[in-house]
This record gives C-alpha cells, sequence and structure tokens, in this order.
C-alpha cells in the first residue's frame, strides 16, 4: 500500500464530506445530541467551502491510488477569554478510515498539522472529544494530548 | 444567616468581577494556561457589560446582607453544527465564597437558571469546567450533568 499525504485541494471536499458522514453517523450511534451524517452533510459542506484556503485554515489528506482515506483538519483561532495565548491551535476533525488505521498514516498527518502550528508560532494545540469515543482517545493521549476540562450536559 | 437569591442589577458587577478574581486565580494555580484574576479583570468586566441585560444572557446573584457571596451567569446560545438542538443553554461561571458552601445556596441558585432555561424551552444545558477542579465537578454530577465530551491539549 503506498499512501500519499498532500494539502487538500479544493476538489477533494466531496470526498472529505463522504468521510465526515461516516464519522457523524458513528458519534450519532453514542449520543442523539449528535446529528447523523444525512443531517450534517450540507452543514459541512457549507463550513468548508467558507473556510478552504484561508490562512488560518489547514487540511490534509492521505489518498490510496488517489482516493481520500483520511484526512485532518486544523485551525489557529483565538482561545477564549481566560486563556493567557493570544492564538491557539486547534484540531477540528480527524479521521483515518477504518482499513487504514494502525498503519502510522495519522501520525504522519498529525506531524503535518504540527509543523504548521509551529510554523504559525503556536504553543498550544487543542481539541474536543466525545468522553465515550475511546478509539480517539486513545489516539490522541498516544500523541502526548492530555485531558484538561471536561464539557458536562444536563438534559432536561 | 439569611441568604437573599435574586437577579443582580448592574451595580453588581463591581462585586461580581471581585468574586470573579478569587476564580481565575484558582485556575491559574491548576494550571498556566488561564489568565490570572489581574489579568482577566478588564476584559471580564467589558465582557459582563456588554452581556448585561441582554434577553439570552441571566445573571443570579446570593446576598449576605447585602453583600455579594456568590454568582451565577447562564447564556442561551447556538451550539456546535454537529449538534441537534437548535439553541442551548450554556451555564458560563458559577461561584460561592468558600465559606458559604455546603448550604444550598449553589443549588437553590441553580434551580434558577434551569426555571429561566425552561421557560425559554431549553432541552440542554451545557457547561465546561476543569478537569482538575474537583470541587466543581462534584457540584455538576450531583446536579445532574455528565461529561459527554474532554477538552485536550498538547502544549508545544
Amino acid at each position: 500500500m503506498k499512501i500519499k499525504i498532500e494539502e487538500a485541494k479544493r476538489k477533494d471536499i466531496k470526498s472529505i464530506i463522504e468521510l465526515d458522514m461516516g464519522l457523524a453517523d458513528f458519534h450519532r450511534k453514542i449520543d442523539g445530541y449528535y446529528k447523523s451524517g444525512k443531517e450534517t452533510r450540507e452543514l459541512y459542506k457549507k463550513y468548508l467551502l467558507r473556510n478552504f484556503g484561508r490562512k488560518n485554515f489547514k487540511v490534509f489528506v492521505a489518498r490510496d491510488k488517489g482516493k481520500v482515506i483520511a484526512y485532518f483538519i486544523g485551525r489557529i483561532k483565538k482561545p477564549k477569554l481566560y486563556a493567557v495565548p493570544k492564538k491557539v491551535g486547534s484540531i477540528s476533525t480527524a479521521f483515518v478510515l477504518g482499513k487504514y488505521r494502525g498503519k502510522g498514516i495519522g501520525k504522519e498527518m498529525f506531524k503535518e498539522l504540527i509543523d504548521w502550528f509551529k510554523v504559525n508560532k503556536i504553543k498550544n494545540i487543542e481539541l474536543s472529544v466525545d468522553s465515550r469515543n475511546k478509539i480517539g482517545l486513545a489516539a490522541w493521549k498516544k500523541y502526548g494530548f492530555f485531558e484538561f476540562q471536561k464539557k458536562m450536559r444536563l438534559d432536561l
């Protein structure tokens, strides 16, 4: 298997949205609070089209014979009012198709994002992960992330 | 001790900011990522002045002989793109001065916020709490909140 990792092109958006639908459905199964892939599809497309090419927005894809099999999206943004850093890195989404996992593809894509953050003088990288998403949690811990906040919810 | 709970008045902002400085310093001791009370003071004042009186913003205070000894701030906002509800409740800050804890003051203020959320047809209430803030975590769990996401960070 020869996997090519590179910055996404605008024409990859369609493939990214397909992958994202799977990720949305995965979350929907965990918690009815999350929209299904069908429900997020158009919203996510708009979101990507609006941000694609902006200098605070970066998308990497991995391809197998040209087909997108993984994507990582990073942003540079202002943190909350209470945080010391003026800007932080944020990983909005990261996904590797099931059968391509455990081959270091995610790690390599993550490194590309880190390099981009470093060029932009970012010192803190943040992300949110569902507490019941064991695969996600394990991956981010392996990459050196630690939990610093919990998001809690009460459903009336 | 006779504690009076009511909606905050604009002139309470000064007292709320004083209390908030203590809360900020508490977080700063946990993690250098957070600004100290001295650093957040002006920012928080601006934030409160900007939002005070808006219909999606609600502040309750508890008074002991007129002096503000606790405050709870709630907002109604749009959740993330991936969430099903059109609007959610959010508790931005909640604080009860040390010596007034364990007397049910927080619980009563929380109920006031819940009532306000209910009037506004809110079905989901969210908040973020530092993972190392044991007092906060225990209180929110007692009020019925559950953890659904972890916020993770990598400091380069």
